[in-house]
Order: C-alpha cells, then structure tokens, then sequence
C-alpha cells in the first residue's frame, strides 16, 4: 500500500531539506519523491543530508508544476501551518494516516503535498487538494523544519498502515476520478457559469469558484460521478445554444 | 505538564543535530535541553539549525555524564533502534506519550534520553532508563536523524498531553445546513434536470437522483453553499424561460 504514496515538495529552496525529506521517507518505506519546481537540483546538500538514502533522490521526478505531480492521483492532501481565508476541510496527522490507509488500500494513487519552505502552498496549490493536513503544534512557535514536518506524516502513515494490515479495513472500491479529470470539471463548471450569465467574464469568479471546489473536493467524486455532473453541464449549455 | 520534561541527548557529534533538537522540542512546546559530553557546543551550525529555537540552546544544560543529567528524575525513558541482547521493556512513541502524560501529570520530572547518532546508547547509559521506546521503520532501513527522531517521540508526548487537556482536535466551524434545506435544495435541482430536459417527466430518474444525493451528501454541504448550488439552479432556470 505505501508504494501508492508519492510526497511531492513544492519549490523547496534548501536543497538540504531535500536530503532530509528522502531520508524521513525512506526510514518509513515511502519512496517515491516528486519535487516541484526545486531551487536546487540534484544537489550535494541533498545527498550529503539524505544519509544512505540517495536511491530515493536519484529516482525522483522533477516537474514544473504541482498539476504534473498529483495529475493521476485520486487523493491528494497539502499540509498547511496557517489559518487559511476559506477554510479546507482539516486532518491532523493521525487522521490523515486512516484517509491514506483506505486510500492506498483501495488501489488508489495517493499524494501528500508540502509547501516551500518559507510560505507554504499557494491558493491555487491548495485548490488541488481534497483536504489539508495540519501538524498540532506549540501556539508560540510553529516553525517545523521541512524534513521534519515529513517525518511526522510519513511515521502516522507509516504506523497507520502497518496496524491495517493487522486488522484488516474495510475496503470500498470506489473508482475515484483523478486530478485531471477535476479541473476538466472544473473548468466545465466556470465555462457553464459563464454561459449562464451566472459570473461575468469581467469579474472572474475566483472566491466561488473556490467554494465550489472545496465543497465537490470534499465530496471526492467518483469517475462516474463526475461524468453524470459533466452531462448535466453539457445539458445546459445545449439548451442555453439552442435559445 | 511538559516543563516537567528535559530531553538529554548522549554525546551527540554533529552540532547541525543539536540546532534540529531544539527547533523540533520547541514546535512542540518542550524547552529543557540537557547535552551529555557534546563534541561541539555552542556553535554556530547549532544555532543555524535551531532556526530562532536559540532560547533552547541558550539554556540547555551541559553535564559530563547522564546520571547527571537525570539524577532528580522519577522517569527515564531511552531511545533504542536496535534488538538489545538484554531484552528491556520497550514501549512504542504513543505508549511512550501515556506513559509521561501520567507522570507528569503525577509532577514527577521526567527524562527521554537520545543515544549518539552512530551507535545509540551504551548498555550502561539502558541501565539508567526504566523503559526504552522504539520508533517503527522500515525494516530496511531505520536510520532515522537525531533530530527527526527527537521530532517524532516530541510531537507524539504534545499530542498526549494535549488530548489529556482538550481531547478535541479543532474543527472546521461549519454552520451545517439541515435536512429540509437539503430536500428543498434536491427537489430544486430534480425540478431543473426536467426543465433541461437532461431527465424526462415520464422516467422519473430515482437512481440518478439518487446517486446526486449521495454525491452531494458526502460532502456534508453548509447553509451558504446550498445557497449558492441554489442560486446557479435559478439562473439555470432563469435562462431557459428567456428562450
């Protein structure tokens, strides 16, 4: 089942956290990295800080955009520090780690997602996920180190599934939609609003938009939800054409 | 209940480490630091990790033996990676995490003591300790870094002590939307399928209204989203009556 899980770093600016997120990842048997945008890459840092676990950045996969890195995933969860403007639904790690372990169990590709360094995810980053996983931590001082930040992910995750195997869960085979075919939807939906005069191409809908995607992310379609919803939108564009 | 805990690290070689020590006790609100015969300290890779957790560093405590260190402790806990040839009582980091709660909850001064990064703690140092914790890995590959370690066994005794206090994770403050609005909102949406003709009046669609509901269920929507999936059905149906 861990082999279903890739963490992705976007645009990390260290290339020594690099080294310590492959190092954490592979104390807990994860090892598919996917760096996003790296400042530095490969790098000397990165291997010196990875200790033995330089086979995980050799086999990394360095993309330009998050939407290349999550694209085929069926679950994809960012992790966050700060209070957000619109709240994402929220997992702390443990929770995250039963998500996963259904997730994974169920055949389904699984992205954990880390902001740079210094700000986190961008909106439109975290747009891309079904929820966000915050680390509880001290009120005074949240400041986590990149690596650790994964080691803590990656040892929930890594426990959680070790205790599925022995107690088996339940599986359900939903055929989840991947990332793709979201934002086709996505852009479907916003393209109809248009259409339906509902926005104005003058005032682009971005807080709906977001409400919108928060709310069918929360409800993680399936393939064949998403299709019954994408018919539904071509009904009304047929009709609106018609008239 | 955590300034009833020091964290003792052994002999520790890199100074880099002691910096990610204090930055990982400080994200979890622990503050006392007790260095046992450190090859370099202070320093400046120290102070560079710690990454403004240099209150720690400036107070930690340095001794030239543990005993020193937790002398006036009622519980010592070590930190082991290895099988041991005199077989310890092992506990795993949340059973670790119950354990202190209790004992400081009880205001007894409580100790979790890391061994040298290259070869852990001497037999010696075990003896000291009333049970040893193990971190689960990979079996493969359990080379966890010092301060990742520190992190781990930190943020499960934070999460321990604050589930002691609090026992509720924060929640998204979702004024839920209720049962009828729902139903007004599915008869709206059911209504605007036939007036798109996406449905015919003579095949009532109970499983695809079905499956919608599902779907939109799942999501557990609030009051403003119903609002706004309500608004876009009138513009729907505001549309289609212009034609």
């Amino acid at each position: 089942m861990l082999e279903k899980i890739r963490i992705c770093l976007v645009a990390p600016s260290h290339p020594g956290n690099i080294g310590g997120v492959a190092r954490a990842m592979k104390t807990m048997a994860l090892d598919r990295l996917f760096l996003i945008d790296p400042k530095e890459f490969p790098s000397e840092d990165a291997y010196r800080r990875s200790a033995g676990a330089e086979d995980i950045l050799n086999q990394a996969t360095v993309v330009s955009c998050l939407l290349e890195a999550v694209g085929d995933c069926g679950l994809v969860l960012g992790t966050t520090a700060r209070q957000r403007e619109i709240e994402w639904p929220l997992l702390s790690p443990a929770q995250c780690a039963e998500v996963v372990a259904e997730s994974t169990g169920s055949g389904i590709e699984t992205a954990i997602v880390f902001g740079t360094e210094s700000s986190g995810l961008s909106n439109e980053d975290v747009e891309l996920c079904h929820s966000l996983i915050r680390i509880p931590t001290s009120d005074e001082y949240s400041s986590l180190n990149l690596a650790s930040a994964c080691q803590i992910i990656a040892y929930e995750i890594f426990k959680g599934v070790r205790q599925g195997q022995e107690t088996k869960i339940v599986q359900n085979s939903i055929q989840a939609s991947n990332t793709v075919q979201l934002r086709q939807f996505y852009q479907h939906l916003q393209q109809t609003l248009y259409d339906l005069d509902f926005v104005k191409y003058q005032h682009p809908p971005v807080k709906l938009m977001r409400k919108l995607i928060r709310l069918i992310n929360r409800a993680r379609p399936d393939s064949e939800e998403i299709n019954i919803l994408r018919g539904a939108l071509s009904a009304i564009q047929k009709q609106l054409n018609k008239s």
